[in-house]
């Protein structure tokens, strides 16, 4: 393996990727807005044109919603890993417009603490860091004639609108895309100097409970003290989600969640995570959650239960002496690995018909349920991974968690039977979907820099 | 006191009495629509004339809303008792109009179970009940040429809207309305059979609590179980309102409320009220409130706890997981006899503020607050009418409470030192401000000669 000629070739074409990077950021392929439905299929076509140009078969497909581009190179043929890779070319919406300091859709780049940065809608999510697999796929052909390892690509258009058509296009093509594992850079590093492998995403059940009580709206001077309230038996229940040292309290909830490994703890310890920091930077001093644990694993380590949304009665300015007919809420759980879902949505179940007062009729609609993922840290392709890191960046990689879930991934385990290694290489500040998104310039050297290494790791371990 | 002749006047002159009635409810005099202005002067014109003819000295003045009728009538003289008639000619809007039999403000005739009947808007409410004391206003002076009593009458255009311009104008003319007692007539009957006075009415105190977190709304993967919840903290609070038994728990909430006199809980254990019926008639079977009560004391003599409404983040269809910025609810509480409504909402703000989570900015807004109010049953006005009534019907009245307030005894008693006596003859099937208002004609008649009886009754005890 040349792996040191291929880098080489990497620094030399910098310029060059960039530019590439900005084509196609200038392509406003915002998935949420119909009006861009043809930049979406612009977008779809650029990257297929480009995977073609390095010798992959290439195609996009159309699907209910926005295409999705399959690509395929056999590189060092049938016996060498097989990887694919997953990003997105669709974006969030711009707006609000007059926030941007720059036109969201036409690249610029600005001297930062961290160097050159680029201000774009794309710029990072997932653009910038679909360019940095590309880009590296890219030097290895220019540098080699070919790849060391089988690639598939998997690129998509609906990611910023929750996916709905992936997982047709899953069971449709299942053969051509199970591979050894995914690889997916849509997440970030800890810091500018320290790379990081995400190997823990939260799962999350997501449900409506819903109170009813009298057939309508009564007056409470009539009838308070004698008619249920909807509101008071929505608040008496929901109010008891938590214990006084913040533990949820549904039944069974806990079942399955495993105490997280004294290492992995002291690695998180090591961090140094400043969550005054983090929560003062949305006006918050105090820290919520389970008492007794420490900020990183309270964001991804445990389970929550959090009331998204309620309402019930009057809503308008003064006051209005009615009674409801009816509440609701929204109400989720994040989940850690061992937890199941459908566990957790009849705990809530039970949770909330014990707690409903005689008399009123309640109801428990869940939306959607996936369990929380940790991603085997002696995995090969993890492995590889780490060292690559390591090697580009001099320091060992961190493996973190994250508090929400990437649903691709439960979808590629659940039906591909695949884990996926998350390696991305975006920063906090990078503004991702709000105005003023950019990504570092040293960050997308790197990442290139890092997948490169990363398919000679891969290579050398087969 | 010629009483019985008075008594043969009315009986004698229904039908004009009717008619009169008719004339008045003719006048679309809806005070919540600016487009029935000009309606509104007209009803109060209306009114202002009838007195007049009666040798009232009688005006219509301005307001900053509609106009007020202020009249005064002599009577028997200085040494005479004096009363003060209350009443409103305006009217609820008549929306929605296909559901009405009949045109709202065309009074139509129909036969019931209780004889003939009259449909239209303010049919009872009040326009019909301010017809019965104004109708035995005109038997007296027809049949005696005069009043046995010294009377002031105050009509006004705004109670269906919340009477903004009242206390203004009782604070301007408090020496010519106050007198030894308020009558009005805007309440119901037991049953058509069984006359009743309202003794009891409940207060209030109307709150609006605000609970804020971040200054921002987050991702609920992101931030949750690190980041106050305020929903979360709402809920929490909220939903310890009440205690196992349905009793209020805020600090000093009970504080002056007392038990019901034993006569009193007899006599309303003796009306056979059927709760099952009175809640089933809104879809509901289980009642709530206060355990060990019966249902009568927990409408009219226990005072209770409501959440009027309740929102926070995300309301629409589906799933959004995000943390709201904030959250509110608006919170009432009814308040019986001895309960100071300024305790009630200074532990209100002990009860939020105690149970709010360290690190999230809470609010309690009172909007308003009221007392309850007890009537005096030894009163000598309320002994007159307790009399008058009986002799009516040939039996006793029963003294009732109602669950809501009637503001404007609470003010003629803060501002003008003075009791009110509430003796009313509506129906429960009356449909105040619903489609289809109806006052039976029985009704109509029985309660002219109930006033035409008091006015005699109140003559003779001075």
């Amino acid at each position: 393996m040349d792996t040191q000629a291929v880098l080489d070739r990497v620094d030399a074409n910098l310029q060059e990727s960039q530019q590439r990077w900005f084509s196609l950021l200038r392509i406003p392929s915002i998935s949420a807005q119909p009006a861009h439905a043809a930049d979406c299929q612009a977008a779809a076509e650029w990257v297929r044109a480009q995977l073609a140009g390095m010798g992959f078969t290439a195609a996009v497909h159309g699907t209910a919603g926005h295409p999705v581009v399959l690509a395929h190179h056999d590189g060092a043929g049938e016996n060498a890993p097989h990887m694919l890779f997953y990003g997105h070319y669709d974006v969030q919406p711009a707006e609000p417009l007059e926030l941007w300091d720059h036109p969201p859709f036409e690249p610029t780049v600005v001297e930062g603490p961290h160097g050159a940065r680029v201000y774009a809608r794309g710029a990072v999510d997932d653009k910038g860091q679909v360019m940095l697999w590309l880009e590296a796929l890219r030097a290895w052909v220019d540098e080699t004639g070919g790849l060391p390892v089988r690639v598939t690509v998997l690129v998509e258009g609906e990611e910023e609108v929750g996916s709905p058509n992936l997982e047709a296009f899953l069971a449709a093509h299942r053969a051509g895309l199970t591979a050894d594992a995914a690889v997916i850079s849509d997440t970030g590093m800890w810091d500018v100097r320290t790379p990081a492998l995400t190997t823990r995403l939260r799962g999350l059940v997501y449900a409506q409970v819903t109170v009813r009580a009298a057939e309508r709206d009564l007056h409470s001077g009539m009838f308070g003290g004698s008619a249920l309230n909807p509101i008071n038996a929505l608040t008496r229940i929901l109010g008891q989600l938590h214990d006084e040292q913040g533990r949820v309290q549904l039944p069974g909830f806990y079942d399955g969640v495993t105490e997280l490994a004294p290492e992995q703890a002291a690695a998180w310890d090591a961090l140094g995570f400043d969550e005054a920091a983090f929560l003062g930077g949305i006006g918050l001093s105090t820290p919520a959650g389970e008492t007794g644990r420490s900020a990183l694993e309270r964001l991804w380590a445990r389970p929550t239960a959090d009331v998204n949304g309620i309402w019930g009665g009057y809503q308008g300015p003064g006051s209005k002496t009615v009674i409801a007919a009816e509440a609701g809420a929204k109400v989720s759980f994040r989940l850690v690995p061992g937890q199941d879902p459908e566990r957790v949505a009849e705990g809530l179940r039970q949770f909330v018909t014990s707690r409903a007062p005689e008399g009123v009729r309640v109801e428990v609609e869940v939306f959607s349920g996936a369990p929380g993922i940790e991603i085997e840290a002696a995995g090969p392709v993890l492995q590889a991974a780490r060292q690559a890191l390591a090697a580009e960046y001099g320091r060992d990689a961190v493996l973190i968690g994250c508090g929400g879930s990437i649903p691709v991934v439960e979808s590629f385990r659940r039906m591909l039977g695949m884990d996926s290694v998350l390696m991305g290489f975006g920063l906090e500040d990078d503004q991702v979907h709000s105005p003023n998104e950019k990504f570092e310039v040293t960050c997308f050297h790197h990442g290139i820099r890092s997948h490169a290494r990363l398919l000679g790791e891969l290579a050398a371990r087969c």
